[in-house]
């Protein structure tokens, strides 16, 4: 941290914010400008209240130096974590896609599309049982039978299964048929809901928040990692902005950057970060490029009666094509599919 | 909802359109203009997943014609709804002012805290107990001891006792000491936790969420209303944005626009919707102005040792000034403090 | 300017960062903390390149201290500036309030609405004659008989007059008819008309960009203030967020804020900042309980006929019930209208 | 347009709002709902002033159906622009890469880098001689020595040359001396200076704004169109979001989009785009994934003492790296370099 005096602070206030910063057992570094005066905290200050220093009369800012996250740093640990999902391994040098509908809606549906990804060669199948909807009225999931039905379409193809988790009651019943467990966007600074998942070892998928800074993302991820489980993938899923012509901004160069900050994977979801079927393809091409680990597409049989997000589904016949081009993506960047 | 169709789509095309539409029940409108053809869907579509028809190649969008809530509008019940927390009722005449420490540090802190805001005028007392920080590493609350203390205080000043809920595992342990439950920023569209204390009956102070449109905040309270529960009180606490010397932006016209679609009290949070204590006595009488029922502010004897938020809260003496400049408003708009 | 070095940055490299300050003219002054290195830069630093510092491979981070405009700040005149538009004093006790239509249309329109806003008690008459509109094919407005028209209207009513520039070139035409000329959000960072207009002396009334933080508009004010004009009335007129009820997000925060960082006046734009006509006078009370001097105000007979922004304007009626409620809330602050 | 009636308003109303919109001459489509009555208005409506019908108190909104551009959407031209600069075709099959200097500051700067860049592939050169920056304090760039340097250094390599206008005034001395102009960022809804390049014939290199929507930027890109200027390239080159890490937000699904939207070529600003070095390359390959057509990009010998932005500067041997990188995804998309 270091503390910025207002103009003209006299040598006494000086003095008081040294004696305040030595009294909670830091060193204080003192450096006198032409018109500042600032002093420097030395000492590890992770749960220090000196940010409140800001609120003295006589301090103008209190500005941090440090990243904000360690457990999560490439500082911690330089070498990517690669998360085994099943067998499936995210994080490597090969490109893991993640396919399926928004929703489970029957058994039918789920089945259908689950061998259609499965052909194409998605490895995961993604499928919603309890959906966080933006209106009380809306589908809110077939929950348990839900869960029943991906577990029957893992049995029957091969594909591992993720589905996101909205409340911390229901974590035993996602372990029991779930291999990966995901966090969705409205849920990323719900703490109790991270420490929850972080006990349990599983691999979790773990989308960032509609306005989460890259930092504040990271952090959230702390408290997974802190909690003793690191089988975490990150997932860039499009910020909320001014622009109103996609459903949401994809932030690629956030993921970019946190491929360079963070030893863990991160994956990008195309389908919510754009909310349009036609962005979606151009799109997974550009995040494997920026340096993606993998996608989450949604791909319904007949978007046009999907119970949820229809609008930016693929249908099986475009899943395909975009997979090829993803494939030829890969291989430009050195990795397979 | 309103189907536009794609420029130069056939005849089969809206045929095709149409009779999708009457499959799901809805009566079809269609309306022939020089450059689009659209569509009217007439019949009550809560439900309906009429949004998905964007997915059709010959459709260019769908636009939601009705406003997305119900239970909350000033449609459904014209009148204002007035919360009775133990005895202070909030949306009625009087405007109600909250006070306290972001977080519950001792019991000599909160009750000190209590007596002056006490004194002052306010009717409530804040303090958080459990705490959603942004840093797995920073403090997060006294918990059990926490409640206990703000009970304590209650009995000793008469304040009435709100504090947040963070897990609806908490909500039984919340009932037993507090008299208004409150949601946090974050957790504005953790729909389980608005289901959890849909069920309680307790009075809610709802925050809006840090990138939740007043549209999706409405739709959010919905959920809380359509559990059972009207005794919610709406919180505006400033919103993310792109500028950088307030913590966040306080969205006033967000207000006063609630203040127009809903039945619901609406309150003014100055001291995170700013961030910045010289900012949180101007904002609150700006609050008033616009139409808010009450305020939340932090106060804290010595901001400069807080385990939170110490940059905002504001020191007794000015909360007491700034109390006095928000009756003069309030007298003004023909109300009491 | 505070340089952070890496984590694990070389003696080598601490001295080569130090050496090229040096090179410069500035003093180093060297700080080793636990995790970190710390290089503060001495000296006065306006056309510094020590931001380029953090193209450095050893460099993580540079950061400013101080606030990046002069002579707009307090520190530099410690005393509010009044800025005097024709007699009509904007910045000291008294609220100003400006009023008239989007843009002038005919001499009927202009005349009445003149007519009616100096009745009411507005002392400066706005009107667009060079409009900037999003569309080449909206409305541009009437031009130099627009100009006409405005000072025909000043002569018959006594109210000064304001009117937007678009183009250097329209200066001396502008300077011939209007007493405050306007600088829209969209030419907030249009540098060469800034510097253009700071070479006049006329007041000019200066709106923040859409996307303009606080900082940044204050060093675009500069660039006026710099040429020699000292007339610079600040408007917050609403900034760009993701919320879509409303047409911007009015920013008091903001204003407030500017109120302690400049010695400039500023005022408020409740019209364009919301772009909702229910909304406006509520937020004009908010604004003056904000701290603002001023307000400029939409007002239209026929709203839903004006050739440009009808949403927005208030009908002469609904006008003089708002300025009775300003003024009432103005009284509470202790300031005339 | 669609006109949206409030909730139980009359027959009268109705009535009213429909010979309002007849005698602007228009036809009225009426259609009633179970909840709304909607009215839509057929005709062209350019100029039409129906937006103002907002104001009508019993109308709840207005919603426009059409794209509001016209020259630049595919709808009016399917088959791609192709921008001829000086023989350099933009928005053919091969991609454009646009390099150099932040800012001109020297013969000896600006020449060795135009060899370097020439050397690696660039087929134009960039470099500011009239700077917009953000203080008045900070370097204004070399004016017309730059253009000459610029000029000098083509004659040496080939390049073609591109440079920023940012005022009226200086389109002659540009013309002089370049082969495409720029308008950036801040002057992105500048509308005088649109309407004097759009005059020219000169290709335009046109900057997406900092808050510029896509439907905004392809409208003030019909400025310079309507003028009769179809040399028009459009440029991504970030927005501002609430991220702090990186200096914009580089929107690549707005890229995406505008490909489908509008036939005038989009390139991409990866280095203001991210404002971060290390960001560049990764986001340079997404852009030519995304399908961007080319690409401007930020070099510098020794960033650490560049004028302006030598943060996001890359350094010659980093281009070089980067331009095989380009030259790998193109080849994957089927495009040459």
């Amino acid at each position: 941290m270091i503390i910025v005096m207002k103009q003209g602070s006299s040598d006494e206030e000086v003095s008081r914010v040294i004696s305040l910063i030595e009294k909670l057992g830091y060193k204080a570094h003192l450096s006198k400008g032409v018109e500042r005066t600032i002093i420097g905290v030395i000492g590890h200050q992770d749960k220090s209240p000196i940010q409140s220093f800001a609120s003295l009369e006589c301090v103008e800012s209190v500005i941090p130096i440090l990243k904000p996250f360690k457990l999560t740093s490439r500082e911690m640990q330089h070498e990517p974590t690669i998360v085994d999902v099943d067998g499936v391994k995210i994080g490597g040098e090969n490109i893991v896609i993640i396919a399926g509908p928004c929703s489970v809606e029957s058994e039918e549906q789920i089945t259908s599309i689950a061998r259609e990804v499965k052909t194409t060669g998605a490895k995961i199948l993604r499928g919603g049982a309890f959906k966080p909807r933006t209106s009380p009225y809306a589908f809110q999931g077939l929950e348990e039978e839900g869960l029943r039905l991906l577990a029957q379409a893992k049995e029957e193809t091969g594909l591992k299964i993720v589905t996101e988790i909205v409340a911390i009651g229901d974590t035993d019943l996602l372990l029991k048929y779930v291999d990966m467990i995901q966090i969705g966007a409205r849920n990323c600074q719900n703490y109790a809901l991270l420490k929850a998942v972080g006990q349990t070892g599983k691999p979790i998928l773990f989308k960032r928040g509609l306005a989460t800074t890259v930092k504040e993302f990271l952090q959230a991820a702390e408290y997974i990692l802190s909690e003793g489980n690191r089988n975490v993938v990150l997932c860039e899923r499009g910020i909320r902005t001014f622009e109103d012509s996609t459903r949401n901004t994809l932030d690629l160069s956030s993921l970019a950057l946190m491929k360079l900050w963070t030893h863990l994977p991160v994956i990008v979801d195309p389908s919510h970060g754009t909310g349009v079927r036609e962005l979606v393809i151009p799109m997974s091409r550009a995040a494997i490029a920026a340096g993606a680990d993998g996608l989450i597409i949604e791909v319904h049989h007949r978007p046009e009666e999907a119970f949820s997000d229809g609008p930016q589904s693929l249908k099986p016949d475009d899943f395909r094509k975009g997979f090829e081009e993803v494939r030829r993506i890969a291989a430009a960047m050195g990795r397979g599919v």
